[in-house]
Protein backbone atom coordinates (compact mmCIF):
# COMPACT_ATOMS: atom_id res chain seq x y z
CA UNK A 1 0.00 0.00 0.00
CA UNK A 2 1.12 3.47 -1.10
CA UNK A 3 1.21 6.39 1.60
CA UNK A 4 -0.28 9.65 0.78
CA UNK A 5 2.60 10.82 -1.19
CA UNK A 6 3.92 8.06 -2.72
CA UNK A 7 7.93 8.12 -3.34
CA UNK A 8 8.59 8.36 -6.63
CA UNK A 9 12.23 6.81 -6.59
CA UNK A 10 12.61 6.82 -10.10
CA UNK A 11 12.36 10.74 -9.61
CA UNK A 12 14.23 10.90 -7.08
CA UNK A 13 17.39 8.35 -8.43
CA UNK A 14 17.09 10.75 -11.09
CA UNK A 15 17.48 13.89 -9.06
CA UNK A 16 20.60 12.07 -7.26
CA UNK A 17 21.97 11.12 -10.61
CA UNK A 18 21.57 14.66 -11.87
CA UNK A 19 23.32 16.95 -9.06
CA UNK A 20 26.26 13.89 -8.60
CA UNK A 21 26.86 13.76 -12.13
CA UNK A 22 27.21 18.34 -11.86
CA UNK A 23 29.85 17.68 -9.14
CA UNK A 24 31.70 14.67 -10.96
CA UNK A 25 32.34 16.98 -14.28
CA UNK A 26 33.39 19.86 -12.66
CA UNK A 27 36.21 17.54 -11.20
CA UNK A 28 36.81 16.12 -14.22
CA UNK A 29 37.11 19.68 -15.96
CA UNK A 30 39.80 20.56 -13.97
CA UNK A 31 42.03 17.48 -14.24
CA UNK A 32 41.69 18.03 -18.07
CA UNK A 33 38.81 15.94 -18.87
CA UNK A 34 35.99 18.11 -19.48
CA UNK A 35 35.45 15.72 -23.22
CA UNK A 36 33.42 12.71 -20.77
CA UNK A 37 30.03 12.44 -20.50
CA UNK A 38 28.27 10.37 -17.88
CA UNK A 39 27.93 7.41 -20.45
CA UNK A 40 31.36 7.30 -21.04
CA UNK A 41 32.07 7.94 -17.05
CA UNK A 42 29.71 4.59 -15.66
CA UNK A 43 31.57 3.08 -18.39
CA UNK A 44 35.07 4.24 -17.28
CA UNK A 45 34.20 3.63 -13.51
CA UNK A 46 32.89 -0.13 -14.36
CA UNK A 47 36.10 -1.00 -15.78
CA UNK A 48 38.50 -3.17 -14.07
CA UNK A 49 42.52 -1.44 -14.26
CA UNK A 50 43.83 -4.41 -16.15
CA UNK A 51 40.13 -4.28 -18.58
CA UNK A 52 36.93 -5.86 -18.65
CA UNK A 53 35.01 -7.55 -21.28
CA UNK A 54 31.72 -5.44 -22.41
CA UNK A 55 29.31 -8.30 -20.70
CA UNK A 56 30.82 -7.29 -17.36
CA UNK A 57 30.74 -3.31 -18.18
CA UNK A 58 27.32 -3.97 -19.26
CA UNK A 59 26.25 -6.03 -16.41
CA UNK A 60 28.05 -3.32 -13.45
CA UNK A 61 26.33 -0.48 -15.23
CA UNK A 62 23.15 -1.79 -15.82
CA UNK A 63 23.34 -0.84 -19.82
CA UNK A 64 22.64 -2.69 -22.39
CA UNK A 65 25.31 -4.09 -24.29
CA UNK A 66 25.00 -2.09 -27.41
CA UNK A 67 24.85 1.42 -25.16
CA UNK A 68 27.96 -0.36 -23.96
CA UNK A 69 29.76 -0.38 -27.03
CA UNK A 70 28.92 3.30 -28.50
CA UNK A 71 30.54 4.39 -25.11
CA UNK A 72 33.67 2.49 -25.67
CA UNK A 73 33.82 3.69 -29.08
CA UNK A 74 33.84 6.82 -28.09
CA UNK A 75 35.99 6.30 -25.36
CA UNK A 76 38.61 4.52 -27.60
CA UNK A 77 37.95 7.87 -29.96
CA UNK A 78 38.66 9.71 -27.04
CA UNK A 79 41.78 7.90 -26.26
CA UNK A 80 40.47 6.40 -22.71
CA UNK A 81 40.48 3.22 -23.74
CA UNK A 82 41.72 0.52 -25.82
CA UNK A 83 40.76 -2.77 -26.95
CA UNK A 84 42.72 -5.67 -26.67
CA UNK A 85 42.50 -9.44 -27.18
CA UNK A 86 41.74 -10.94 -23.89
CA UNK A 87 44.63 -13.27 -22.54
CA UNK A 88 42.77 -16.23 -21.09
CA UNK A 89 40.36 -16.32 -24.35
CA UNK A 90 42.06 -14.98 -27.53
CA UNK A 91 38.32 -14.68 -29.35
CA UNK A 92 37.04 -12.19 -26.73
CA UNK A 93 37.88 -8.92 -26.29
CA UNK A 94 38.76 -6.62 -23.25
CA UNK A 95 38.22 -2.85 -22.81
CA UNK A 96 41.47 -1.69 -21.41
CA UNK A 97 42.05 2.07 -20.01
CA UNK A 98 44.97 3.82 -21.22
CA UNK A 99 47.39 6.20 -19.15
CA UNK A 100 44.40 8.80 -19.78
CA UNK A 101 41.86 6.72 -18.83
CA UNK A 102 43.22 5.70 -15.83
CA UNK A 103 43.78 9.37 -14.64
CA UNK A 104 40.10 9.85 -15.66
CA UNK A 105 39.42 6.85 -13.33
CA UNK A 106 41.47 8.42 -10.09
CA UNK A 107 39.35 10.97 -10.46
CA UNK A 108 36.02 9.49 -10.66
CA UNK A 109 36.85 7.34 -7.66
CA UNK A 110 38.33 10.51 -5.76
CA UNK A 111 34.99 12.22 -6.21
CA UNK A 112 32.43 9.01 -5.53
CA UNK A 113 34.73 8.71 -2.56
CA UNK A 114 34.40 12.93 -1.59
CA UNK A 115 30.59 12.17 -2.37
CA UNK A 116 29.97 9.19 -0.36
CA UNK A 117 31.93 10.50 2.93
CA UNK A 118 30.11 13.86 2.56
CA UNK A 119 26.54 12.19 3.12
CA UNK A 120 27.97 9.13 5.20
CA UNK A 121 29.21 12.07 7.89
CA UNK A 122 26.07 14.18 7.51
CA UNK A 123 23.63 11.01 8.14
CA UNK A 124 25.88 9.08 10.33
CA UNK A 125 27.99 5.83 9.75
CA UNK A 126 25.24 3.11 10.54
CA UNK A 127 22.21 4.51 8.25
CA UNK A 128 24.40 5.56 5.51
CA UNK A 129 25.53 1.52 5.40
CA UNK A 130 22.29 0.58 6.02
CA UNK A 131 21.23 3.38 3.08
CA UNK A 132 23.78 1.91 0.66
CA UNK A 133 22.94 -1.72 1.03
CA UNK A 134 19.18 -1.11 0.13
CA UNK A 135 20.19 1.69 -2.77
CA UNK A 136 21.96 -1.65 -4.28
CA UNK A 137 19.23 -4.32 -3.24
CA UNK A 138 16.38 -1.98 -4.46
CA UNK A 139 18.33 -1.58 -8.21
CA UNK A 140 18.97 -5.11 -8.39
CA UNK A 141 15.38 -6.28 -7.77
CA UNK A 142 14.41 -3.69 -10.32
CA UNK A 143 16.70 -4.63 -12.80
CA UNK A 144 15.40 -8.06 -12.64
CA UNK A 145 11.86 -6.54 -13.58
CA UNK A 146 10.89 -8.36 -17.18
CA UNK A 147 8.69 -7.16 -19.41
CA UNK A 148 5.42 -9.33 -19.25
CA UNK A 149 5.85 -11.93 -22.41
CA UNK A 150 3.70 -11.77 -26.00
CA UNK B 1 36.34 7.99 5.74
CA UNK B 2 36.04 5.39 3.49
CA UNK B 3 35.73 1.39 3.69
CA UNK B 4 37.80 -0.94 1.78
CA UNK B 5 34.43 -0.99 -0.84
CA UNK B 6 33.43 2.72 -0.74
CA UNK B 7 29.63 3.18 -2.12
CA UNK B 8 29.79 4.64 -5.40
CA UNK B 9 26.01 6.51 -5.33
CA UNK B 10 26.51 7.85 -8.75
CA UNK B 11 26.46 4.59 -10.30
CA UNK B 12 23.87 3.25 -7.89
CA UNK B 13 21.64 6.24 -8.74
CA UNK B 14 22.34 5.56 -12.19
CA UNK B 15 21.48 2.12 -11.94
CA UNK B 16 18.24 2.25 -10.21
CA UNK B 17 17.01 4.94 -12.60
CA UNK B 18 17.97 3.24 -15.42
CA UNK B 19 16.34 0.25 -15.13
CA UNK B 20 12.85 2.58 -13.20
CA UNK B 21 13.05 4.07 -17.11
CA UNK B 22 12.79 0.69 -18.73
CA UNK B 23 9.57 -0.21 -16.93
CA UNK B 24 8.04 3.21 -17.17
CA UNK B 25 8.80 3.41 -20.68
CA UNK B 26 6.83 -0.34 -21.53
CA UNK B 27 3.65 0.85 -19.28
CA UNK B 28 3.87 4.24 -21.32
CA UNK B 29 4.35 2.61 -24.99
CA UNK B 30 1.66 0.06 -23.76
CA UNK B 31 -0.85 3.23 -23.11
CA UNK B 32 0.29 4.83 -26.50
CA UNK B 33 2.66 7.13 -25.26
CA UNK B 34 5.98 5.32 -26.71
CA UNK B 35 6.97 9.12 -27.69
CA UNK B 36 7.52 9.93 -24.44
CA UNK B 37 11.33 9.76 -23.49
CA UNK B 38 13.22 10.08 -20.52
CA UNK B 39 13.47 13.65 -19.99
CA UNK B 40 10.33 14.29 -20.62
CA UNK B 41 8.39 12.12 -18.15
CA UNK B 42 10.64 13.56 -15.45
CA UNK B 43 9.01 16.62 -16.20
CA UNK B 44 5.52 15.78 -17.06
CA UNK B 45 5.57 14.07 -13.30
CA UNK B 46 6.82 17.34 -11.82
CA UNK B 47 3.66 19.27 -12.82
CA UNK B 48 0.54 20.09 -11.06
CA UNK B 49 -2.93 19.04 -12.77
CA UNK B 50 -3.71 22.56 -12.61
CA UNK B 51 0.40 23.89 -14.13
CA UNK B 52 3.56 24.11 -12.72
CA UNK B 53 6.02 27.27 -13.75
CA UNK B 54 9.09 26.52 -15.31
CA UNK B 55 10.68 27.52 -11.98
CA UNK B 56 9.35 25.00 -10.26
CA UNK B 57 9.61 21.78 -12.21
CA UNK B 58 13.17 22.90 -11.86
CA UNK B 59 13.57 22.91 -9.02
CA UNK B 60 11.42 19.13 -8.86
CA UNK B 61 13.49 17.35 -11.18
CA UNK B 62 16.59 19.11 -10.65
CA UNK B 63 17.07 19.78 -13.74
CA UNK B 64 18.28 23.62 -14.97
CA UNK B 65 15.73 25.69 -16.37
CA UNK B 66 17.45 25.69 -19.74
CA UNK B 67 17.04 21.72 -19.82
CA UNK B 68 13.49 22.13 -18.78
CA UNK B 69 12.41 24.53 -21.31
CA UNK B 70 13.64 22.17 -24.08
CA UNK B 71 11.82 19.44 -22.66
CA UNK B 72 8.68 21.82 -22.32
CA UNK B 73 8.90 22.98 -26.23
CA UNK B 74 8.82 18.99 -26.98
CA UNK B 75 6.27 18.10 -25.06
CA UNK B 76 4.08 21.05 -26.19
CA UNK B 77 5.18 20.13 -29.89
CA UNK B 78 3.86 16.57 -29.05
CA UNK B 79 0.68 17.73 -27.72
CA UNK B 80 1.29 16.71 -23.75
CA UNK B 81 1.03 20.47 -22.34
CA UNK B 82 0.17 23.94 -22.80
CA UNK B 83 2.12 27.18 -22.01
CA UNK B 84 -0.72 29.35 -20.47
CA UNK B 85 -0.10 32.47 -18.65
CA UNK B 86 -0.81 32.13 -15.02
CA UNK B 87 -3.62 33.81 -13.95
CA UNK B 88 -2.12 34.98 -10.77
CA UNK B 89 0.50 36.79 -12.77
CA UNK B 90 -0.39 37.31 -16.66
CA UNK B 91 3.51 38.10 -17.56
CA UNK B 92 4.29 34.95 -15.89
CA UNK B 93 3.50 31.42 -17.74
CA UNK B 94 2.24 28.30 -16.23
CA UNK B 95 3.12 24.68 -18.25
CA UNK B 96 -0.35 22.97 -18.20
CA UNK B 97 -1.15 19.09 -19.28
CA UNK B 98 -3.40 18.67 -22.27
CA UNK B 99 -6.07 15.72 -21.44
CA UNK B 100 -2.97 13.46 -23.40
CA UNK B 101 -0.60 14.72 -20.90
CA UNK B 102 -2.83 13.96 -17.92
CA UNK B 103 -3.39 10.49 -19.30
CA UNK B 104 0.43 9.71 -19.29
CA UNK B 105 0.71 11.55 -15.94
CA UNK B 106 -1.65 8.36 -14.55
CA UNK B 107 0.56 6.33 -16.28
CA UNK B 108 3.19 7.23 -14.72
CA UNK B 109 2.16 7.80 -11.11
CA UNK B 110 0.92 4.29 -10.94
CA UNK B 111 3.83 2.77 -12.64
CA UNK B 112 5.52 4.72 -10.16
CA UNK B 113 3.43 3.14 -7.04
CA UNK B 114 3.46 -0.42 -8.63
CA UNK B 115 7.54 0.26 -8.31
CA UNK B 116 7.63 1.69 -4.61
CA UNK B 117 5.21 -1.27 -3.36
CA UNK B 118 6.86 -3.83 -4.82
CA UNK B 119 10.49 -2.40 -3.31
CA UNK B 120 8.40 -1.44 0.49
CA UNK B 121 7.17 -5.06 0.48
CA UNK B 122 10.61 -6.47 -0.18
CA UNK B 123 12.50 -4.49 1.96
CA UNK B 124 9.79 -4.12 4.84
CA UNK B 125 7.70 -1.03 5.36
CA UNK B 126 9.88 0.84 7.78
CA UNK B 127 13.05 0.49 6.19
CA UNK B 128 11.77 1.07 3.19
CA UNK B 129 10.04 4.58 4.44
CA UNK B 130 13.89 4.85 5.80
CA UNK B 131 15.58 4.27 2.82
CA UNK B 132 13.16 7.07 0.97
CA UNK B 133 14.06 9.80 3.24
CA UNK B 134 17.26 9.28 3.26
CA UNK B 135 17.36 9.49 -0.71
CA UNK B 136 15.41 12.28 -0.34
CA UNK B 137 17.82 13.98 2.11
CA UNK B 138 20.87 12.97 0.39
CA UNK B 139 19.72 14.01 -3.47
CA UNK B 140 19.00 17.36 -1.61
CA UNK B 141 22.09 17.44 0.23
CA UNK B 142 23.53 16.85 -2.84
CA UNK B 143 22.06 19.67 -4.90
CA UNK B 144 23.32 22.07 -2.76
CA UNK B 145 27.01 21.04 -3.72
CA UNK B 146 27.99 23.78 -5.65
CA UNK B 147 31.51 24.33 -7.56
CA UNK B 148 34.54 27.05 -5.61
CA UNK B 149 34.35 30.21 -6.61
CA UNK B 150 36.74 31.54 -9.01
Amino acid sequence: MSTDAPADLGALAARLRAAIDQETAHHLAAAGHADLRPPHRAVLAALDDAGSRATAIGRRTGQHKQVVGTSVDELEALGYVERQPDPVDRRAKLVVPTARGLDARRVLATTAATIADRHREAVGDRIFTLFTRVLGDVAERQEAWRAPGP
